[in-house]
């Protein structure tokens, strides 16, 4: 262990990422300092916000660096330490980057049970997809018995338990997804009561079949002309929660904006953006919840695990855009 | 009073309101039932809700149907009563339409106290327009003391009540209202900390200016690009109360949409529309509290009230769209 494959962005990239907006090249490992450990990096987590992390301007988070290990979520194993607190043979989570190797101080890493799941359980239902569904859900969606509730990317890493919880809620759950075969899955295999596939049918048309009393939460992933139908079809009262617009990460040119938000003034809708590190005081109650109903059978996560390691990021990160992956994207390095 | 001035609409306005989408005429009155009473209407409430009221289409509230009395709240006295609990002599105001007499079943009546403002107070700041600015802000912005409101729309009836309030709450408030004249009367009369000109600066350059710490809460009655621009200038955890969206009410085809929803996800905003009936049973608390201000200078009440009677009804309806009113617009039969 003394090379290290690493991911830096090269280049801030204008619409879907491409190869050359990375260097990717094997680098020394440097040694360890005090108070640091070397995790060798198993699993590297693919998401929807890695894009915007590329782009400069205001956001949440400050953009990645040019020159800087592209920022990752990802989980390993402890290999060597000089910190009090981690140990070898230690499996953990944290912001590890699009890496082989990462020495960490400690900011922002989890030690992780494996007995109560795998690795990669960790960076999906158990790790920040999960959380992020389960306060979305709940804070913002405030689902009651009965109420019909819609989610769009409903395949994917958060949709998938976002619809999971609201059965659970006894909700009436709605899933929007792209293509049959996504759609079997949310219904065959997740539990939902309906899927729309809005790559083949009319979204109108079919959500009024599949949510006939309207609807009450609409799990917001994709914006874009799907957002805009679903405000023509929102009950009196009902909340949106805006966990995603993944349709806009990758526009190089404003996209049209919807028609139809006096929707939100009639139906006196309330609509509400947040970023999963709003609630990081209530990480471990989301993180029991979820693993109770895992361990119950309530709740599936799946994991879609890709090879290729490091140097395989820029094709994998685009599966999440061209809607190939099902469940949560992971690079396996 | 065998004569009654009547204005029912005719036909569905396509775009701006015209006098021919209106029949107006004298009609004879009709004779009291039992139970009923009737109202000399005195003062008859303008407001951009009633554009929407003429419209086929799902709302908050069924359309008026062709050929019935236009609706309308308004405020007179009542002149002649076979009703237990109103009697000749009262002050009342209720949804009593655009016409001169109104016979009543005492349904949405409420009887005025006089001596705590004139009857058009009563149609403004102690009326709709008052208590709507009351919960919208109070509910929806929840605005803590040092932070920033701001208010469009702010020398109308509910904006300029809004902002009025805002700084009763110690916060910084800006409005913005078209024209000189109604700016200065919103920063010099109504004490706003400022108020921009939509008409005649760049309103992201003025925003900077007149917001330099962001905004915090946004009092929406306007819609349209003001809105769009206003998405780029909110602070992380901003609310905005969706109140109206006047600038859409005359559009004969879709406006375009805002660019920049990404806001209420980047900055976690919530947004939420709201109709003041949604708190109709907390009415008493809104009077309660506008009254006391008023009673002790906190808020001044500003009405512009019209002379030609229910025959001008069209032409002072629009100048909500044209902009010519300054605060509550009345238009006296």
């Amino acid at each position: 262990m003394t090379g290290n494959t690493v991911a830096r962005l090269a280049s801030r990239p204008v619409g879907i990422v491409k190869r050359e907006n990375f260097d990717i090249r094997e680098e020394p490992l440097a040694e360890l300092g005090v108070g640091e450990f070397l995790v060798k990096v198993e699993m590297i987590s693919i998401d929807p916000a890695m894009r915007g992390w590329m782009n400069q301007g205001r956001s949440y988070m400050p953009p990645v660096g040019i020159g800087e290990v592209m920022r990752a979520l990802a989980g390993g194993e402890v290999v060597k330490s000089n910190h009090p607190e981690f140990s070898v043979g230690d499996s953990v989570t944290g912001p590890f980057g699009v890496q082989e190797y990462a020495i960490s101080r400690g900011e922002g890493v989890t030690r992780i049970d494996t007995s109560k799941g795998a690795l990669a359980d960790w960076l999906g239902g158990l790790g920040m997809p999960g959380i992020t569904a389960y306060f979305g859900l709940t804070e913002i969606g405030r689902p009651k018995d009965g109420e019909t509730v819609l989610v769009s990317a409903a395949a994917g890493a958060v949709g998938s338990i976002v619809g999971q919880i609201a059965r659970i809620k006894g909700c009436r759950v709605v899933g929007i997804a792209g293509g049959p075969a996504k759609c079997r899955y949310v219904v065959d295999e997740l539990g939902f009561d309906g899927c729309v596939d809005y790559k083949n049918t009319v979204l109108s048309d079919a959500l009024d079949a599949q949510c006939p009393d309207g609807i009450d939460v609409y799990f917001e992933n994709v914006g874009g002309e799907i957002f805009d139908t679903v405000l023509t079809r929102m009950n009196t009262f009902g909340r949106i929660a805006v966990c995603g617009m993944i349709s806009a990460y990758n526009a190089t040119k404003p996209l049209p904006g919807p028609q139809n938000l006096r929707s939100i003034l009639v139906n006196r809708l309330t609509m509400r953006g947040f970023i999963v590190f709003d609630f990081f005081d209530r990480y471990p109650e989301a993180i029991r919840a979820l693993g109770d109903w895992h361990a119950q059978g309530g709740i599936k996560f799946r994991q879609d695990v890709r090879e290729g390691g490091v140097r395989a990021y820029p094709e994998v990160l685009n599966l999440l855009f061209s809607g190939e992956n099902q469940g949560k994207l992971v690079l396996k390095t």
